[in-house]
């Protein structure tokens, strides 16, 4: 039987596959040629996950491959109508970024509560100027977004003394369902969107959301620049209507630079940091590797996604 | 019996101390007229923690309170020799500040390991600069001090999956003693000066030091800033000899419009905020106040320090 073949989406620096060596035919590919090559692949590899690409290619003519793995958490910009219809099996990589996105969260709410961006500012005037900043133990969070991410998110939070509600897509047992969202809005120093993209999910951060809010309230997003109205929030952070915002994703990547965010008051703008941790790369396509070992033995592949939902479901 | 005179060393905003009304005649005092008023006062509350000024005025003529308060963790400002080698008892604030400084250092830590710095600097100039970030979890820190702010710093550093060794005066259960510090710098991404100035640790963070931190140590002080030799400092940034501080703390403060320490390369540089949170001042108050009541029940001071150390021993 000859070597199945896997289709590569590549992106910069390419996955280190070499323990597929002689049990994968390994093609490469870029955006232009994916449908041309598609046909002839028994599993895709989706390494570049910033493109759409998928989308329109998949709903192209000819064969397909029976397993797509996303080297990514987020799998809206890959599963179009025809792939969600599809018998093909869509995993993700659940389990690299959930620690790395918490660290990040933690690094953003610490930040604001600090004053750091201010003390920066200072600094570059060279001016001391003192000021009181805000305790994070004893606070209040709501993080949106119950799976691995938002827990993990939500447990890094608790370890800093915040009292943390967790809102899902459906109540149980731990977690609030969307019904209880607006008054756990009404009394949380900090709001934390860490959802999948869904119909259900996308703009959910609007004028009246942000309305809802403490004036002392901060909100981060870490998930998908969809769920926000960036407008929005722009608008609630100049009205004062919040006190501040850090976004590190958006509905158009990159951010352009004549973006009206750059320069909304309090809002801080990092560029899909949250998830790229020095190592990121050789993680994924360990995982990768695991999976297609799995695979191979004839044993049930883990992190398959409910195409249906847009997300693994679990736990 | 008259009620008792407490001379308070003013600084802004001045303590709240209404519950002592009709139990304390309540005297307050600059730094001028500090030794005038001091041989009429049975209690002196330092509120003013920056001020060298009671060094001089204790050594001059007159009677003495018998206790000191002072409204800080660090007391090397506020013991001279003639305070330290009298009957009086010198209490200080422990327990008020630890939360909020191992807060601070997390803020830090983390602000450098995920590049907000860098992340502001390219929001400013309208530019996406993605790039990878460090991970904390998994990393290793020295946490120099064993006291109560070192031992809630090393907490807050485990609970974020950072493996701590913390290095106090001498070696104890779970506690380094300076003979293993060099040892432990030396392999370490993280290092934290946390320990209270004494002859001991004044200047300890040399060049010698620095020169055997790791390149990509990055070093914070949220003590003193005698502990750290600040040209040294200076130097190994530049010369990359490790990766990055923060520096919450300096030998002059506040730092001077013409200090070099601005604009260092890979420096951080925030004006004392690590434990000035909202809401200290009546911590502190309300500290003060729960003190004068012990000693007014006639039960043992707590948080007295042991003045020939120049901290509060235990634990």
């Amino acid at each position: 039987m000859p070597a199945p073949t896997l289709l590569v989406l590549d992106a910069d620096p390419l996955p280190r596959l070499g323990r597929l060596t002689g049990r994968a035919t390994i093609v490469h590919t870029g955006a232009d040629s994916l449908a041309a090559r598609l046909p002839e692949a028994d599993v895709l590899l989706v390494w570049d996950t910033a493109t759409e690409v998928l989308r329109d290619a998949w709903a192209g003519e000819g064969a397909r491959p029976a397993w797509v793995h996303v080297a990514g958490v987020p799998v809206d910009r890959v599963l179009g109508p025809a792939l969600t219809s599809s018998d093909t099996v869509v995993t993700n990589a659940r389990g690299v970024f959930e620690d790395a996105v918490a660290e990040y969260v933690m690094a953003l709410v610490l930040a604001m509560a600090k004053g750091l961006p201010g003390a920066w500012e200072a600094q570059r005037a060279r001016q001391w100027r003192p000021r009181e900043v805000l305790r994070v133990g004893g606070t209040r969070a709501v993080v949106v977004g119950a799976g691995p991410v938002g827990r993990t998110v939500a447990r890094a939070l608790k370890a800093a003394g915040v009292g943390v509600a967790l809102v899902g897509r459906a109540p149980r047992t731990g977690i609030h369902g969307p019904g209880d969202l607006d008054r756990l809005l009404a009394r949380a120093e900090w709001v934390v969107a860490a959802a999948p993209l869904t119909e259900a999910t996308r703009g959910m951060f609007d004028a009246r959301r942000f309305g809802v809010m403490l004036p002392s309230a901060r909100f981060v997003n870490v998930a998908r620049g969809e769920l926000v109205d960036e407008a929005a929030l722009a608008e609630a952070l100049r009205r004062r209507w919040i006190a501040g915002a850090a976004l590190d994703v958006f509905a158009r990547e990159p951010l352009g630079r004549d973006s009206p965010l750059w320069d909304v008051p309090d809002l801080l703008v990092t560029p899909r940091a949250s998830g790229a941790f020095v190592g990121q790369h050789d993680r994924l396509a360990a995982q990768f590797v695991e999976l297609w070992e799995r695979r191979e033995a004839g044993r049930r592949l883990v992190n398959v996604v409910d195409k249906a939902r847009g997300y693994v479901p679990g736990h």
